[in-house]
C-alpha cells in the first residue's frame, strides 16, 4: 500500500489521478487533496478517497469546505500556508497538478519531503528552474515528469546515460492554427484557441497549444529535467500526437513513446515507476490510424518556442519573466483585450523590459512573478491604449 | 579492450560489424572471422584486423585461404569442424551472421561459451528453438539480438518486465509487392523479388521479405526471445521501414525503436550493449520524411505470417520443417523453377506431410532439417512434374 497526495485534485491532472487509484483501492492511501476554490468538489473527493486532510487555497471557500466535511473525520484547511502544509505531510507519491505559479510553493514543499513527486506543473519548474532543480538534488527527491512530453522521454531515456544522447525532440500537435496565415491569426478568437484538436485541456493551456508557448515552456522544462544541453532539445510537428517525444541516440537508435492523447498514461507510468500499473485505454491500432506526419515548425507564424529558447539560453530570471508575462497576456486574450498574434509580442517586450539577478531562492522566484506581471500589464495598457 | 569474433564476415551484417570495429580499432581485439569459400575476401579481412584465426567452411577454399594468409601469422583453418572450434574460442562478443541453417553449430558453439552472442542468424534460432534457448540458459549466455526488429524490441523492453508488456508489435515493410494482386504474384520473377525498397540485402532473405516469409520468421524468432506469448506477438505492415517494432505496457504506453535502414544501428546496439557506441549515420529527419503509415497484414495474398503463426504454436520441429522447406522453395524460386506463389503452399504441404518429434538435440535439429529438405524436394518434384 503506497501513500499519495494530489495537489490540485479537483483539475484535469487531478481527475484522471484519482480515476487511476479509484481502479485500485486496496493500492494506495490518500493523504492530501486541495483544490483552489471548488470547496464541493474537493470535499466530495475527500470523503470517496478517505483523504486525511482536504485543502482549498481560497480562504473564502474554507467555511463550505467544512461543512462539506462536517462529521467525516477529515481535517478541513485553507489558504497558501495550509496548501504548504498539505504538501509537506509524508507521502510516497506527491501529485503536484496545480496550474500556473499558485502550485509553485506547494510543489517546493513537496519535493522538500525527499521523495517522489510527479510534477504536472510545468510553470512551476519553468519559473523557478535551477531554484527548484537544486532543491531536488539536496533532498534527494525523484521528480517524475508527468506532461505526457516528458514522460515520453523520461521512459524512452530510462537506462541510458546523457552522454550517450544525440538529441531529444519534443513533438507538437501545432495546435488549433497549424495551417492558418497570419492574418485569419491576427482574428483569432478565445473561442477557436481554446478548441484543441487532440487533447481536451483547460483554457490557458489550449492558448499555448495554440501559440506554440505550451511547446516552448516545454522546451525550457526538458531542458531542467533532461540536462542535455539547449543545442540537442528540439521540436517537430507532429499533429496526430500519437508520437508524444522522442530521444535519439548516438548510435542512431531513436526511442519514441507513442500513446492515446489521455493523461492517463503518462499519470499512471509516473503513479507506478518502475513498474507499470494497468489503465483502462485501448490498445494502440496504428493500422486504423493510418499515417502518422512530421513537419518543422514555423517560427514565423509561431514565435514563441524561439523566445523560449531565448529565454532557456538566457536562464536565470529570464524564463519565470517569460511565463509570467504569457500568463498575463494569455488572460487579455481570453478577456477579448489582446489580438492572439500580440501575445508573443506582449512576452517579448516584457523581456526586453525586465531582466533581473537570477533568483536563488523561491521567495526571489515569487517576487520576479509578481514584477514581471506588473510590468506585462504596463506593457498591455501601452499596447491597448 | 574486448575481443570479437565473427562467424559470416564476409557477408553483409559481417561487413556492417567490422565497419564499425574499424572505427574504433584500439577498443577491439579481433579472434576469429569466418566466411564460406571467399577466401581471398576473408584473408583482407584477417589482415586488416590482425585476427588470430580464419576459417571458410567451404574446405575447397582452404588451400587458396592458406597461401593468402601465408607468413601473416594467423592460422588458416577449413571445414565444418573448424568453423565450430573458431566460435568456441573465447571472446567477449561473437557476432552470429551464417546465414541458413549452415550457422546452426558455429552459432551454438559460441552460446556454449556463455559470454554474449549478437544473434543476427534468424534461421538458427527458428529451427533450433528450444533447443537454443535451453543452451542459453544453461550456459548463462546474453543473447543480442541484430536483426533490426528484434533489436527495436530489446531496447524497447529496457528495463521492463515481461509482465508489463501487453503486446509486441513487428513492422513488416510489406517487400516490393506489397500492393501486387494474386495474378501479378504469380508472375512474380526472381529479378523483382530481390528488389527491396528499403533494406540491400542477400537474395534468399529479400524473396522472405517478399513473401513475407521473413516476417513469419521473425515472428517465431521473437516468440523465442521474448516469451510474452505468441497471443501477444503481432504484425504490422509499415512500408517506410522506419520503427523497426514497437512494445505496449499495460498502462498504453507504446516504446518504438526508429532508425535508418542501416544494419549498422542494431549492430552497434549489440556490440556497445549495455553502453551506446557512436556510428558514421545521420540523424533521423522526420519532418524530411514527412509521413510514416501503417495497415494490417493481407494474409490471403501473403499468407506466409500464417504459416509461421501456425509453426510456433504446434513449436517442437514444426518451425525447423517450415525453415527448411522455405529455404528449398525460395532456392527452387530463384532458379525458375517455382512460381513466387507456391513457395507458400510448398512450405504449407511439407508441414502437412512431415511431421517428427520435438528435437532435444542440436544432432536433432540437424536431422529434421534435412529430412524436412528432402521432403520439400520431393514436393516440389510432385509439383513441377
Amino acid at each position: 500500500m503506497r501513500s499519495i497526495s494530489v495537489l490540485g485534485a479537483t483539475g484535469s491532472i487531478g481527475a484522471s489521478t484519482l480515476d487511476l487509484i479509484r481502479r485500485e483501492p486496496d493500492k494506495w492511501r490518500v493523504v492530501a487533496l486541495t483544490a483552489n476554490g471548488n470547496a464541493a468538489g474537493l470535499a466530495r473527493l475527500a470523503i470517496e478517497f478517505r483523504a486525511e486532510i482536504a485543502v482549498v487555497a481560497d480562504e473564502n471557500s474554507l467555511p463550505d469546505l467544512r461543512e462539506a466535511l462536517a462529521g467525516s473525520g477529515i481535517v478541513a484547511s485553507g489558504g497558501a500556508a495550509a496548501l504548504v502544509e498539505a504538501a509537506t505531510r509524508p507521502a510516497d507519491i506527491t501529485v503536484a497538478a496545480i496550474v500556473g505559479c499558485a502550485g509553485l510553493a506547494p510543489t517546493m514543499a513537496a519535493i522538500e519531503q525527499g521523495r517522489s513527486v510527479a510534477l504536472a506543473n510545468k510553470e512551476a519548474l519553468v519559473a523557478a528552474g535551477e531554484v527548484m532543480t537544486a532543491a531536488v538534488a539536496r533532498s534527494g527527491a525523484t521528480l517524475l515528469p508527468t506532461d505526457s512530453e516528458h514522460n515520453a522521454i523520461f521512459q524512452c531515456l530510462a537506462g541510458n546515460s546523457y552522454d550517450h544522447v544525440r538529441s531529444i525532440t519534443l513533438t507538437a500537435s501545432g495546435g488549433p492554427f497549424l495551417d492558418w496565415t497570419m492574418d485569419q491569426l491576427h482574428a483569432a478568437t478565445p473561442a477557436q484557441a481554446i478548441k484543441h484538436p487532440n487533447w481536451d485541456m483547460g483554457a490557458k493551456i489550449s492558448v499555448d497549444s495554440a501559440t506554440m508557448f505550451n511547446k516552448g515552456l516545454e522546451l525550457i522544462e526538458a531542458h531542467h529535467l533532461f540536462p542535455v544541453g539547449l543545442d540537442r532539445l528540439k521540436i517537430i510537428v507532429h499533429p496526430q500526437s500519437v508520437i508524444h517525444s522522442m530521444v535519439e541516440y548516438r548510435d542512431g537508435s531513436t526511442l519514441a513513446q507513442l500513446g492515446p492523447s489521455d493523461m492517463r498514461v503518462p499519470i499512471a507510468s509516473c503513479l507506478a515507476w518502475p513498474q507499470r500499473m494497468d489503465t483502462p485505454l485501448a490498445p494502440l491500432d496504428l493500422a486504423a490510424i493510418g499515417e502518422l506526419t512530421f513537419r518543422a515548425p514555423d517560427e514565423e507564424r509561431f514565435p514563441a518556442t524561439r523566445l523560449c529558447r531565448l529565454a532557456a539560453e538566457a536562464g536565470g530570471a529570464a524564463p519565470a519573466v517569460l511565463n509570467a508575462a504569457n500568463e498575463v497576456a494569455v488572460a487579455a486574450f481570453l478577456a477579448g483585450k489582446l489580438p492572439f498574434t500580440r501575445i508573443a509580442v506582449v512576452v517579448e517586450q516584457v523581456l526586453a523590459r525586465y531582466a533581473p539577478p537570477p533568483p536563488v531562492s523561491l521567495a526571489d522566484v515569487m517576487a520576479v512573478d509578481a514584477a514581471a506581471r506588473a510590468e506585462a500589464r504596463s506593457v498591455l495598457e501601452l499596447a491597448t491604449k
